[in-house]
């Protein structure tokens, strides 16, 4: 029986990180496997597409560049990692999938949402998530988060603006769509992990 | 004035690296701006990603992934390279382009040759080839004269029956269409580069 696969999706600092960890915490505890996959990266070909995607240096990378790149990190992803554990039947979950780059590359770097669904599709195939968990934030209570944490890489140095972007651009495509189910991201950890694993817990168990 | 967008083509092998530095050596000595260009690679980020896509211990990389990091070399090339090159008048030269990927990954990797156009039509956009030079030579001389070379890659690694694929793809692709010329690469070097001249001069008069 081919496994479940799930997706974090959220803007920067809204959690995700914590929340995946904590499910599979929660998962593993009931004895199933847990594959739990990042994007950009997942692989060795994907971390070395990372490194380059991330550069700080890297100024000059036009945004269609920065489209195809992640798309070939997330081909290699699906192909080496995602697509064999689903096979075995495990649960994988993924912080960020092909949503992120519709909202980073499609709306807020204007390439189109249709054209970064094309740019995808040869990569992802057949294995579509079954579903999409979305941490909802404030543009404003993300950035202060990750401002906090740590040196920003190419992505997060964006302007308010970008993340503004980001943040509209995310509600745009996922609220209301089948396949999402959408979470207050302001609330505490352990209220958002409830609600999480009481969703989890329904999928599983159909 | 708009400059002269030129590609070089041809399976590995066929003579382009050194026909392309005749050409070059004749356009400069007529006091032309030229610029060659090669693929993947030819920018910062596209040697970086030149040394992903080419490296031999990555057996395990999807023909998508590698459909879509050529695409993203190319893209980063266009922007950086080839269209300001064109803008301010510029000969470009460009050590194959668009027509390998359909040829290498679309028809030897069975991608299929309209999804690798489609890849690759955003970071291309208005900057397409005007002359698609085709140095046709028979797979078996082509491979042999390779051999004979150098280390080799791990695209160059792959069988005979693997170049055959891409010796007819590119007849099949490139025959016949009307912005390409075709060459016969097993004459001598110096014919092959009067008869190439021959046809620039021609175009540059017009």
């Amino acid at each position: 029986m081919r496994g479940i696969f799930i997706v974090m999706e959220g803007p920067d600092g809204s959690g995700k990180t914590t929340q995946i960890n904590l499910l599979k915490n929660y998962l593993e505890d009931r004895g199933m496997e847990c594959i739990l996959t990042r994007e950009p990266g997942g692989t060795k070909i994907g971390e070395d597409l990372r490194s380059v995607i991330l550069n700080p240096e890297y100024k000059e990378m036009s945004s269609v560049t920065e489209m195809l790149l992640y798309a070939a990190c997330r081909a290699q992803l699906v192909h080496e990692v995602i697509g064999p554990a689903l096979e075995r039947g495990a649960v994988v979950i993924s912080d960020r999938f092909v949503d992120s780059s519709i909202v980073y590359q499609g709306i807020a770097r204007g390439l189109g949402i249709k054209t970064v669904s094309d740019i995808n599709e040869p990569g992802i195939g057949i294995y579509k998530p079954d579903k999409v968990l979305f941490i909802d934030i404030s543009e404003k209570e993300g950035l202060q988060r990750k401002v906090q944490q740590k040196k920003l890489d190419r992505i997060e140095q964006e302007g308010i603006e970008f993340h503004h972007m980001i943040s509209e651009g995310y509600r745009k495509i996922l609220l209301g769509r089948e396949d999402v189910i959408t979470f207050d991201g302001e609330q505490d950890i352990d209220t958002l992990h409830q609600e999480i694993i009481e969703c989890i817990d329904h999928l599983l168990e159909r």
